[in-house]
């Protein structure tokens, strides 16, 4: 494996701010997207941090998103919304639709956000922690392009449409939960790939949609399996959760849903039908003091975390994480030490500052 | 395996209500609880029916749930409640809070209720169908006694804390998800243990915390493994899933969550810690014009379903079901044919007409 070169938060930061900047990105929104990424890095989510900044600048550049877009609020009510990115960053419109939410919710106790016309939005986990930020329990949810298979069904239908909810705690860290609803990320299929390594079955099936361990048939027009894999141990159940994003996201908001949801990659072709805007996101926000006293619930987040990190055991592991665990350990050592970059990721971020004149 | 006898839902729906109004509970609220019982069964969920009825009446008889609870709304916002549900039947009290997230959406765009001091509400897909009859999209969740393992834990922590949520087609049937955050349901323990036959790896750990393939040893002491199973396939997810529908029923209502939620159960030991009051439930109400023109959302869905179901299948399979499917089609079925209840229920059934007097 090629040795990564470690980078301060602030440099990466930076540069990513002002390449935005230089595509015609407004300051601030530049400044908005930057932080998504930064935060992706810093949390050790690798694959959706500025290692996707060259697509972002492809996409750009080839006028496939709109850097300086206008928030179009289609309908409201006191605790939701129907808001149309007019296809700017995801990036940008993630974050700002999410305020959106969390306003409602200070009005109404709750809010609601559905966004169609956007793009790919960083991780999903960025937005709950905002929501932790102002005492909201924060939720978002985003479609994207086909990868996953339904169950018993032999091609891509789906996205890996990840979930993520936070829960505030008073001294232990926040529970922050960001999961896709596939069994994988497809990220981990492309590591074993380089790699040369076998993927465990019950991650994917080849193009006539047998289980395969071999990643070159997964990527080769075969399918990511949902959460739960074969009917056996549950992927019916993935295949729901799947589907109930792409119809929070996509239906409710009338974006681009399941196979018509467009690919957020330069190179690969846009679905000549379409049945909708983009792709779409779903935000919520719950204010915290509409059900329980704030306190009274953050003791109770301590005494669950306390209660599951004390549980026994299994053999040979040192017993249940709470989620959110290791990106937090990576954000704080990430922080201290520098954001670890391969080679390969480094040459893009070298090609962006090539093209662009802003010095990396 | 023992015969199953049919019996007219309306026969069965008629002994359960008044075998309710024969414990003390209010006609109204009889007719409600058996509502929830009869769907159940009619649905093809056996183990939610009439076949948890002697349960509900040793509950009662023995004074552990208050048949004639007064509702109390703890706090509440133009968008949010939170109701304590006095100890009530969770059949009665589920239906009620349900009521209120859809008249809280009906105004505010949104409702949401979170429910403590209740009990077993029955299937969580009861509450989102009651939606649909509303044009709302609707979302129950509800916490349950221990019995899956977090993780990487050795010992049952969390209960198999479902998820219901549907959505409604125009001409196709609505997309009804309805899932436990569990690998399986206890329920297919028992049957294998019965049956005398071996349970897939993945589906439970034994008391030491080693994955087993033996009912008996998940039984005696074991745990259920969450939706994802191990480490390798998302065990982490369903696990989180799992522990965000005990935070959001639970600590966010003033409930027992994790080890603390009470059984259902007349023969098993209450907990002798409490961290709040009876178990929680969690209802969600999105009105579906709020967002967009409901006619257009309708459409969307029927050509969601019509394309998931024209996936190409995979060897040896019909292709993919729509979420939903097994149940209407039991429903179909049971209406016609009747329900089929085994013997072992049937004695019970007839254990309870004997005690109460109330004829079956």
């Amino acid at each position: 494996m090629p040795e990564p070169r470690r980078f301060p938060a602030a440099q990466l930061r930076a540069f990513t701010t002002r390449v935005f900047a230089k595509l015609g990105v407004p300051e601030k929104d530049a400044v908005l997207a930057a932080d998504v990424l930064a935060v992706s890095d810093l949390r050790g989510i690798d694959s959706h941090g500025v290692a996707r900044l060259h697509t972002y600048f492809d996409m750009l550049s080839a006028g496939r998103i709109n850097p300086r877009p206008t928030l179009r609020v289609v309908r409201e009510t006191p605790s939701t919304a129907t808001i149309d990115g007019d296809n700017g960053l995801g990036l940008v419109i993630g974050p700002r639709a999410n305020e959106i939410a969390m306003d409602k919710a200070a009005q109404a106790g709750s809010g609601w956000v559905a966004v169609c016309n956007t793009n790919h939005y960083g991780i999903a986990g960025y937005y709950p922690l905002r929501a932790l930020e102002r005492d909201f329990i924060g939720w978002a949810m985003t479609n994207s392009s086909a990868g996953v298979a339904p169950l018993w069904g032999a091609e891509r239908m789906l996205g890996t449409n990840p979930i993520a909810i936070a829960f505030p705690g008073k001294e232990e860290p926040a529970i922050v939960i960001d999961m896709a609803t596939s069994a994988v990320a497809y990220g981990k299929i492309e590591m074993a790939q380089r790699a040369g390594k076998p993927i465990p079955t019950g991650w994917a099936i080849d193009r006539e949609g047998h289980p395969t361990t071999d990643p070159q048939a997964m990527i080769d027009g075969g399918a990511l399996l949902p959460l739960g894999s074969g009917r056996e141990l549950g992927g019916h159940k993935g295949y729901g959760l799947g589907l109930m994003v792409d119809v929070l996201c996509a239906a409710l908001s009338g974006a681009n849903w399941g196979p018509f949801a467009p690919p957020f990659a330069i190179n690969q072709a846009i679905s000549k039908e379409s049945v909708g805007r983009g792709i779409g996101h779903f935000f919520g926000a719950l204010r915290i003091d509409a059900f329980r006293d704030p306190e009274e619930f953050k003791l109770q987040i301590d005494l669950i975390v306390r209660t599951l990190r004390a549980t026994r055991p299994a053999p040979g592991t040192n017993g249940p994480l709470i989620p959110g665990d290791p990106e937090r350990l990576a954000e704080e050592e990430r922080s201290r030490e520098g954001v670890p970059l391969l080679p390969a990721v480094i040459a893009e971020l070298e090609d962006i500052a090539r093209r662009t004149g802003v010095e990396f």
